[in-house]
This record gives C-alpha cells, structure tokens and sequence, in this order.
C-alpha cells in the first residue's frame, strides 16, 4: 500500500471530521461491464476500478488505489457497486461525485451517489450483505437493444421448476458444486438468503429475473446457479437434480455456467448505509 | 422500380397462394438505430434498410428494394418496425426469418417474427396506426447502460404539468409547430389520438415514458413534442403555453427538439394483424 502523508485539506476539516489521515469517500457506482475486462485493475486491458482510478488522478495527481465491494467479472455489470478512495483534500462528496463523472467521460462508468465515511470504513470488508440480478430473456430473434445486457435462450423455460430447484440452494450450504475452481474463498460454505425468480415481460419479450442475496458469493457462484436452473427450466434437468449436485459437493456436477451478460451487482447491503439521506 | 420476372417459386405455390408475380412477406423489425442513419438506405452510410437488404441479398442474390411503415431518422430505435419484401423463391416464413437473422449478424437488427402477405398488402400505405415511445431518464449521472436509449435529462420533472401539457395536442390539428422544417407530408393536419404519460421507476432511476399513438406522425413531431413537454415539466413553460404553440402554427413556436436515443417505434397497426396467430 502506498504510504500517504497526513494532509489536513483545503479547510482542515480532515483531522477534524473525517479520520487521521486522509479523508475517506464512498462511491455508489453504475457500469455498463461489456467494454471492461472486469472490476479490477489490470496491467494491460481496460478496468472499471482503472477507469475510476484514472478518473481521481485527474483530482488528485497521484497514483490511486481504490477498493470495492464486489470484485466482477468481464462482462459483468452493476447498478449499486460500492467503492471506496481516499482523498488528499477534504471533498465536497457532490462535488466528488461530479468532478468523477466529468473525468470518467466517456467510460460507460458513472459515480450515482458519493459520502464521506469514518476512516475504518472498508468498502469490502464493512459490507455484510450483496444483491445480484440475473437476466434471461427467451426469444428466438438474437437480442439488439438488449446486447451483452441479457443471456439470451432459444428453448422456454418454466418457471415452476426453476423455482423448485432454487428452494434447493436457500440457507447454509457448501457451495463447492457452484464455485470455480479458480474461486480463492478460504470456505465454500456460504449462506444463500434469497434466490427469488421472477416473469418480467418486457419490450424484448419474456424474461426471467433471478434475484440473488447472500452476504458474499464465491467466485462465479450466481452464474453457476443459473445456468443450472436454467437446465431445470428447460426440462433438462428434474428439480431434484439440483438437490443431488449440490449435495455431491463436486464442481463436476455443476450445470453449464452461464455468461457473464446478464449479471449486474445491484446492491451492497452496510450497517448503516452511507448514501442514506 | 427494379422489374421482376415472374417466378413461381420451388413448389408453384407462388402463383397460388400469395400473388401473380412474387410471394410477399411482411418481417416484424427490431433495432437499436445507435450505429445507423437511419432507416433509409443511403450510398455511403450504414443504415437499417441496408443492412436487412444486404442480408436478403445472401438469401435470393440479386438488388433488394424493401419498404417500411415508418423511416425513423438517424438513433432512432425499433421494437415493431413493420417493413415487407418481395422474394423469387418461396419461402417457410419461420424459415425466412430464421435465414435474415443469421445474415443479420452482427448488426444489431432482428427479424422478431416473418408472414406471408397478399401481394398488394404493403408495409407503408396498408398501416392504419403509429405507436412511438419516448424514454426520458431523470438523474444527475450520466447513463451508463441505458447510453444511446434515453434521454437523460438532470431537471425533475413535474408528471401533472406535462399531463396537462400534453392534452392541448390530443385530437385533430395543425402540427405545424410540431413539424420538421424538412417534412415532406403533403399536410400538417393530423390527428394525434394518445400522449399518454408514465412515470416508471427503474434500475437506473425516474424514467418517463411518452407512448404517442396516430394513424401517422410528420417529421420529428414525437421529438418536438417531447422536447417541448419536457420544458412545461421542468416550469419553463406553463401547460398553456403548449396550446399556444400550438395555435401559433408556426415552428418557430416550438420547444427544444430532443434527441432521438429515447425514440423507439414500438408497433404498426393493420387492418389484420399479419403476424398474428
């Protein structure tokens, strides 16, 4: 970690109101992920967390390191991300949140919300719960307005059996079957609190909305669950099939995984909201 | 026009069924406009037009000369674009559709549905009724991953006075105010039969939805009256001031032309619905 010195900012208000060292800004964050090669910075492809961080360098000529709540993958989008960076100068949090838009222009990235948090505010690890969505439209036709925003089937589903074999998943579960072998949690046991589907007839015809709730997900864990749902919708799969691939704890019996255009992080869920009011 | 010989197609149903000289079928059009100038085919631009006829070229490999029931303007979006073509071969519709789609790729323009027509059924001239939505999108944060598909506007809005704004256009008028200086319709006078607007909270914030219903709208008239609703929502203009405008007759009275990213033709009415059933 790069070692700041303790600068009081433009009104020495940062001793005072928001922590020792340096003043500390929540970021509540909207991306579109298709451009992106995912949330974290990396050397030699596009990032949201670079944007972002290209964006305070223009504020703050300095290299920044910012971390966020949720790491997503490529292709993957948020409505509700959250992030946190500290700052040299003491920020209006408006004015943050307007000077970071002007500067992410034109990154399909945009601040919605900034607050100053205590400076033990961590936008990953003060998090205790997030909310993801995932979007399946059914339709022959190839998608167009909805490009690389949904995960498009052929085949209808029902509705019924997918939320049969979700009942399967709520509550404590090793969740080694739906976690990538790439996954780097110490634990695959995991809390799944919501996994809610819903109808939606929209303007691009009938689509399927998975809602997700867990305090934290492993690593492709929402795409795993529903691309084996998926499976049971079409028929496929029974929803009974769910129950035994979970219980097999055996990333082989996983259903197909599905891709990553329909995943948006919607929320971050914090002891007390920091854009509340 | 390019004259046909006349062909009866693989199985002689041609001549039977669907017309002296060509079998016609209407295609149900959906497109996102942001990479197009529109619907029209132009010699040196991509257009919508061009690219459903450059896929129909693939298929029967001669010139193709297809019409649609509304030319939207350059970012101007579709959901139910109505347009018909005339084919040598006869063609499975289902199978017709299936063959554009896959020489569609990857334009972001897809044939949502495909049915044989009689031979005098024309796209255009057959319509009975326009239905247009405007999306106008309420935050200070630029759009994400709504871009191109909203207009996004930082001012609220007041729902009551653009209501009110918009009854002084309902019914029978002179849509001079309303109409481009370019608009070639022989006449101003039309009748607007629905301005109806809702407020519709979605992941991306406050959106209103504008649904406009005519038998036909002049050029730029759902983005005239838009524009100049807009400002009777933000307090610029008082609703009456839309009656004025209105009378005056005269474009010059008229508000701010929008942007076309939140226009989308939805649907095209016919005396029967030729993808219905």
């Amino acid at each position: 970690m790069w070692k700041m010195r303790r600068v009081t900012g433009i009104d020495g208000r940062a001793a005072a109101g928001y922590g020792a060292d340096m003043p500390r800004y929540a970021l509540l964050v909207e991306y579109d992920g298709g451009p992106f090669a995912g949330w974290q910075r990396q050397a030699d492809q596009p990032s949201v967390q670079g944007a972002i961080e290209a964006a305070l360098g223009k504020l703050e000529k300095r290299e920044h390191t910012i971390a966020a709540a949720g790491r997503t993958d490529a292709g993957v989008h948020a409505r509700g991300q959250v992030a946190h960076c500290d700052m040299e100068k003491v920020w209006d949090p408006f004015r943050l949140g307007e000077a970071l838009n002007f500067h992410l222009k034109p990154e399909p990235v945009a601040i919605r919300a900034c607050a100053a948090v205590a400076d033990d505010w961590h936008a990953r690890f003060s998090a205790m719960e997030r909310r993801y969505l995932f979007r399946v439209l059914v339709r022959r036709a190839p998608s167009t307005l909805e490009k690389g925003q949904v995960w498009r089937v052929m085949n209808p589903l029902s509705l019924e059996a997918m939320r049969e074999g979700a009942a399967h998943l709520i509550g404590l579960h090793d969740f080694t079957t739906f976690r990538s072998t790439m996954c780097q949690a110490a634990s695959p046991v995991k809390t799944l609190d919501e996994c809610r589907i819903e109808q939606v007839e929209t303007g691009a015809g009938t689509e399927y909305h998975f809602h997700l709730r867990a305090r934290s997900f492993l690593h492709n864990q929402v795409r795993s669950i529903v691309g084996t749902l998926e499976r049971v919708g079409a028929g496929s799969w029974a929803a009974s099939d769910v129950k035994a691939a979970l219980e097999a704890a055996d990333r082989a019996a996983c259903g197909p995984v599905c891709p990553p255009d329909g995943l948006y992080l919607m929320g971050v869920g914090y002891p007390d909201d920091p854009f509340a009011g």
